[in-house]
């Protein structure tokens, strides 16, 4: 099975970011034929400081590394380091109805809080359509938010092939209903917009800072407590396996379990977990040529599965002359 | 002066083409720097036969070839011969507030007239600003209709520069108002889609066919006519030089002037003035593969030049990392 997942280029990474995708993502390049890319052109819709953009997309690829993306296995690149994808989305665009840009929510949605939008953001689902379609993606793991694009990516395949034959696979959308579920602090939706996140990449003391501020009610120490409406323990079970959740779970409806003790805990699990990913990361960005070869290459190996398709294309649409 | 010009891979041309616009680029090249392009990508946004298309773009190139587009002096390229120019439509798309583009007549128009839009045909002024500001042109020829879409290409080149500096030449547009006086055999402007034209590479019978329909007025031969009135004169016009029009006009007020006979003679110009052309045309169609050798060439070139703005401008956006 084919799969493509795009991140986004940004330097900082929370636990919502690693529970509801990349450990995913990891997991998938062991039994799937992965394909993984940073989105920086995407991410042009809302940045436009091109230093922080080339910093975040460098710092991108050193995290997902150092989390276990294994460029031997899977297909990891930068989208821009394959500008074909944009003609394909000039392409794909005299196939897609203005109608099916105009009734998508997010864009609906940002201009209805007073964004001013660009093209770009307006434009943003055809070139995540192109994104998918030029490597016959078939499953494309999606959060809820984005399953509408992944309707506008279906038509738009049937149109084009419908016109001229069986170009595209059409993709299926692997909407997991656990994603959406990693709370923030708050325990809303975790997310960097939110203000609620938990950082991957932390030193010890910025990171306990965020733990301790976990949301929590005011029961007192000695009463039980009800794990699934307590944020710390929505957060900590993401670590623990149903042996030890268990446990946990026991401590909080046995009374006498303290907040800040719990949090300690969690505090120090999450700095464990991850303190031999930060180590592998620290190791990767101290050579970002390291970095730039690793994507060079599998750039390369993109280009490969893209220009299958792309020709094809140009053929039947006669750009090829 | 470097100078900007695209035109539509239609196989067919008319008189209005070849006066309005070809002619001009012909000349221009003796002395400014023209860049000429084969506009196939644009072709997209109305054409979905893409044996149609490729067949357009070989002719469009034997036409202009032909007609003395000289490749030793000009950079002459198919545009999707230099997919690149997508890349900066992405780029620029993030600098175009959609008011822009919603404004744009010529897509009001065509939604007016009842044309179901596709994405394409709203994105053009986007597409049409990227082949622009890719070569650093300084002036751009364009009709009336096409006035707006440079005010747009010149608004998104200030607002990227006023983001990241004085990276792109605001183009100038160049307006010549006799451009559009090239009247149809029905005295509107000569147009492919009113129906109106007089095709330049025709066979002989149909040549005379079209010239014959000219519309004219039902003035008996012997009373003087009007010359400025006459689609004929205004046609014939194009091929003469000052004494050779007074003496035609002279003809025309004086009487006795029968408006066959004057078909006759324009018929019999406009043939003897194409002729060897058309001969051109014809040996360059007998080797396609010919045609596709001196286009690649001017792909190169045009890459060379385009390359310099892109790398530019991948640097200035962090797409280079």
């Amino acid at each position: 099975m084919r799969i493509l997942s795009g991140i986004q280029p940004s330097g900082s990474l929370h636990l919502g970011n690693y529970f509801g995708m990349m450990k995913k993502m990891i997991e998938y390049q062991e039994q799937q034929e992965l394909f993984c890319f940073i989105a920086n052109y995407h991410a042009m819709t809302s940045l436009s400081d091109g230093k922080a953009l080339a910093r975040g997309t460098i710092e991108a690829a050193a995290n997902f590394l150092a989390l276990g993306m294994d460029p031997e296995k899977s297909i990891f690149w930068v989208q821009s380091d394959l500008p074909e994808v944009q003609e394909l989305t000039w392409v794909l665009s005299n196939f897609t109805p203005m109608g099916l840009l105009e009734r998508c929510h997010s864009y609906k949605d940002k201009v209805a809080r007073g964004v001013h939008p660009n093209h770009g953001l307006f434009a943003y689902p055809v070139l995540m359509t192109a994104d998918i379609l030029l490597f016959q993606s078939e499953r494309v793991p999606v959060g809820k938010d984005q399953k509408q694009h992944l309707e506008v990516a279906r038509d738009i395949a049937i149109k084009f092939n419908n016109e001229y034959g069986e170009v595209f696979t059409v993709p299926e959308a692997e909407i997991d209903e656990q994603v959406a579920t990693v709370p923030g602090i708050d325990g809303q939706k975790m997310s960097k917009s939110y203000g609620n996140a938990i950082d991957l990449f932390l030193e010890e003391k910025a990171l306990r800072k965020q733990v301790m501020r976990i949301v929590t009610d005011p029961t007192p120490v000695e009463e039980p407590k009800d794990p699934d409406k307590c944020n710390v323990f929505q957060i900590y079970r993401l670590f623990l396996d149903k042996e030890q959740e268990a446990t946990l779970r026991r401590r909080y409806t046995a009374g006498g379990l303290a907040y800040g003790e719990v949090k300690q805990e969690l505090f120090e699990t999450i700095r464990d977990f991850f303190a031999p990913y930060a180590e592998r990361r620290k190791e990767l960005l101290a050579n970002p040529e390291g970095i730039r070869a690793i994507l060079a290459q599998g750039a390369e190996k993109a280009r490969y599965a893209g220009l299958k398709t792309l020709r094809k294309v140009r053929k039947k649409t006669g750009l090829s002359y």
